[in-house]
């Protein structure tokens, strides 16, 4: 395979990228000067090792001091420590933070199981790491775990296979445990709302 | 204008038709057999006195028995006669009841009112029998009214607006008023979600 | 099944439209005042009489004088009655005529015919009426026969159809047939064009 | 800027690239393994080096022997040198071989020019090394140029713009110079068809 091809490949990996944009995107970087396909490679080489993985929450962030393992939330004196809401990815904090409207600590899943698969150990992305990071703080206070999973079928079976996962520690009976509400999204119309988005709508009224 | 014209004309008037389309209803038209034209002209000239409009929640409902003024919703003894839903239009009572999660009673407002034409009173559309209904029921026990319009705009405009419209009315101080409750609806993820929404998921966590 | 109930099917077999749509315009008509819905009813029901089918190229035109056959394009002597263009429907005449550039005549098939189906005798649309026309045209002049279906295999197959229809006919050895030409339409980038596209387009470079 | 946030920026410059994506892509990026960073660095750093341009037509091929100039089209003796046919980019041309219906050469401009742009000189792309190209293949027997832009305005102004630049070459005044030919698509609809297309799809009948 000539370079271009292997490196159209690459690109034919990157999330949402078919075989035609992929191309694109290879004629796209013969286009660029020198300075600046070196810069784009030493970036890409660089990256892991500009950012961190928070040792807490396992989302990324940029390196700075020497030696620092935790984000600037899970680090944060102002957070609310007896929350912890649970994501699937990176992006899900960013969505949250700007919004506001949270004050607690977070965990990166690291993505959803699909249904189906809960036997699959090799799909269980990061329920050790949150097992051990719950396990840790519920002597320092944690009282209640959100789960904040796409509002689908995978999303709910991945809130359903974290949650009996956290059951299984000691000390887990008294933690509260609940999955953000479900409502009429902005934008919604009754008339094309299913039965549980009506249901909880009706619950949560305010 | 030929009659060909005039038939396209009414059909560019029906909800989410545009002129194209419109035509090709005309050349469908033009496709049915006689007794499917009469019978379809028919069906369009006597709806009007097949349904009657209930006299309480305004749905329109087929008419039955000689004099029956009010649904089937209406006139049982089954619904919750201290609930109150209002929504825009009659699909939304049908939204909701096939979602069976809802046992009071509805009133169809028979629209939204825009934002910023609060003072036009030709798009005041039921409020006035809307305050009728609530007055007449208020002795019989109404204790709560739930507004059901589209999260946008024009309905939170209009449930501001007809809130304010019900609390003018004498002993309209102690009736709860809300609307259906914000969240992620089914199918969103969470990273796409408007802060509104997330701040609603968070409240109404469960 | 109620009359609103009987009055949605009829909507719904409208092209086009689903089960959701079809309901809104039964509830369109219910906000119609009387005299809207009489004319409407009205002009469905007397369409069928306010137009006649041009007994030469089939399309529906509105009826005036008195025993008038021939739609204006059919009567008129401005039009040149060596060519017969042959199309799907009356939509496809109304596209050609404004574009101005077609000075000869039409036939309306009436549809397409599937692929697979040749031999189902009830989707040959009006195919021996076109040859009857063709047979009382030849003698008259008729020279060339032009196939104006759309670009897919319902399309393609139709055309082959229909010119194997029409050179049973004694007489038609002599008779051009054509279909309009395919390139590269008004928007097309070639990056995405198909290899039939691409060479109709370096054929007829110009 | 943090290295992931420079990132994220570069990707944000790729072609259909929006700002969501591109984080998604930054976080793609993390998942790699290092030899997957390294491997995909590499490729983007050495791509340049990796393909040469074709000192004829352009495009980018493989860098296989030291010191050639020459693609394989370009190279090849199979290749009917009267005719040139001129495309906005490399795909278009991985189009047109994919067809295998042309057996001319080629020359890629680079792009397309924007109408009302014509006397900015920065935009001419690469009109001067096509004249070059034309000038020293005229004596050689070209005869034809074709042009393979979109059917869009940009197009039509880049093949008015180039023609003429082209005119103004002594000895041009009997090269053909055509574009590729409109007409109906594959898919297309003759209802939908706009003027221009039903024109050409008429014209080029066959």
């Amino acid at each position: 395979m000539s370079p271009l091809d292997k490196l159209t490949a690459y690109f034919e990996k990157f999330p949402g990228v078919g075989a035609r944009q992929a191309k694109r995107f290879a004629f796209h970087i013969l286009t660029l000067r020198p300075e600046q396909t070196h810069d784009l490679a030493n970036l890409i080489n660089g990256l892991a090792n500009s950012v961190v993985e928070c040792s807490s929450c396992r989302r990324f962030f940029p390196a700075q001091a020497q030696g620092e393992r935790l984000c600037s939330i899970c680090d944060s004196t102002q957070r609310d420590r007896t929350k912890l809401l649970v994501v699937a990815r990176d992006n899900d904090i960013t969505a949250i933070e700007r919004s506001g409207v949270y004050d607690g600590l977070y965990f990166v899943l690291g993505g959803t199981i699909p249904l189906l698969t809960n036997n699959d150990t090799t799909l269980r992305l990061r329920t050790p790491a949150l097992k051990a990071v719950v396990n840790e703080r519920l002597p320092q206070g944690l009282s209640e775990i959100i789960f904040g999973f796409a509002v689908n079928p995978d999303g709910e079976n991945t809130t359903r296979y974290v949650e009996s996962a956290i059951k299984e520690l000691p000390g887990a009976e008294d933690l509260k445990m609940s999955a953000l509400g479900r409502g009429l999204s902005t934008g919604s119309e009754l008339e094309y709302a299913d039965g549980e988005t009506i249901k909880s709508a009706l619950k949560n009224r305010s």
